[in-house]
């Protein structure tokens, strides 16, 4: 994803100064690639940037990226913006916050919801989270990366654009698992699928997930673009908030028991969609 | 919905030559308007029309009226058309046109998944039931009613129709449900309402629902088109073809176990979006 990010800013006419990766070699290429500097330390880029794009895994990596010891991107980050992209759990998008101030540095959150095709062709949903007036400050950058602007949002404070991604998610993952038990259960009645589809498409049950899933449920075909896995950890964030808030989401908890199923049973690199295989007749494990 | 579908087709040239309500000034009032006859009985709807619509409130009521023995609209039926919209179970679809074939009259099942402004506008989302020959016979008279038929569905033999009408519903309620967790976890977080619906219309968090309902969740506007009753009685519907069926739907359990609490905290009557006084902070019973 930071490949496609990069191609895309390079493409656009933005001077890529600095590549990291830990795999260097990885950074090396496209380093080759986009007439950048490939860096073997963290502190090296940000001393050759302005500012920063990081795309790490998970909460530990991008604690890890901005360490208050040893190599780090908080060395001479004085002036510096970060903008980090990784999905990330709330808390730590307010440490980086923290941390990045402390380093008289600016963060901000730019929580993606799309995938690397829209990373190269500059549509990414952007959602933004952080102090306003970094968000303003990144536009040049931000915008040429979510379709002139068309899909980019300020969502509010460090942390909050983490929420309304584990909001989505969890909405989309109720809706997938709630068509695949329509569907399954119109198998199991022995009605037309392409009908069943058709009128839920034009009344109540219409929704995003019954465009991009209805016929792979139908068709088992579960090549992976957001895998059950992810759906159960991002639901789990989700059901976690709640908690936190005292609220009881039934719909929220019987969707992340499907999907912690699935992994259960071996399927868990399926698919969301896969999620049907537990709801059609004769499919799936018991 | 019967007036309103009767003044249609009036409205577009259809002779109504008679019609019949178990309140009998009701009757009356419309045939004055539509220059009808009230009939005082059931055999006399049938020896005055060819073709006959059915609009009743449930399954006994149905089957009353094509009852095989006293007062009924299979009297002097033969060569008859009935045309039955009510929402009743697909068994009972059956059994009227098992009835209605003894007496040598046909019988088509036509869904409404719509409501009276649209039976008024001709714009009913209709989807019909039954053998082809009877649908396609009963063209002229359903495509007036269905935007010039764009709304007119085919669904299969006898039943089928109220099956799928079952499955859009049930499918539309956990899309509800779900929707009320994840603005209700939105309200707790203290997010932007308006920002969160703007984004879940544009991400994987889309439905239908989302635009029909979510305002009304957030507002608490849950003056009533779709009651929390009538969706717990769909999504049981729907439930027990599962059961029959093997097949298990935690899901559809879960949102039918929300409308259940709703009826038992006196809620029942709310439209469905007030599923979001179970899920929103500091609304609704414990």
């Amino acid at each position: 994803m930071g490949a496609a990010m990069a191609r895309r800013l390079a493409g656009q006419g933005f001077p890529i100064t600095a590549l990291y990766d830990a795999h260097h070699e990885r950074a090396a290429a496209l380093a080759a690639e986009l007439g950048a500097q490939a860096c073997e330390t963290l502190a090296a880029v940000t001393g050759a940037a302005e500012v920063i794009f990081t795309v790490v895994t998970d909460d530990a990596a991008q604690l890890a990226i901005f360490a208050e010891t040893g190599d780090s991107l908080l060395i001479g980050a004085r002036g510096k913006t970060f903008i980090n992209c990784a999905t990330i759990s709330p808390a730590t998008h307010l440490e980086l916050e923290r941390r990045a101030a402390k380093a008289g540095a600016q963060s901000l959150e730019a929580c993606l919801a799309s995938s690397i095709p829209q990373a190269l062709a500059g549509t990414l949903y952007l959602m933004c989270g952080g102090m306003r007036e970094v968000f303003d400050g990144a536009q040049d950058l931000l915008i040429p990366l979510s379709d002139e602007g068309k899909l980019l949002r300020y969502i509010g404070g460090a942390g909050q654009a983490a929420q309304v991604k584990a909001l989505v998610n969890m909405v989309m993952n109720i809706n997938t698992a709630g068509l695949a038990e329509g569907l399954g259960l119109a198998a199991a009645l022995g009605l037309d699928l392409k009908t069943v589809m058709d009128v839920f498409s034009q009344t109540g049950a219409a929704s995003r997930v019954l465009t991009t899933d209805g016929a792979d449920m139908v068709n088992r075909d579960h090549a992976c673009f957001f895998s059950a896995a992810h759906a159960a950890k991002d639901s789990g964030i989700a059901l976690k908030l709640a908690q936190e808030k005292g609220l009881h989401l039934p719909l929220a908890a019987a969707t992340r028991a499907q999907y912690d199923k699935m992994i259960a049973a071996g399927l868990g690199e399926l698919d969301k969609s896969g999620v049907a295989e537990l709801t059609f007749p004769g499919r799936g494990p018991k």
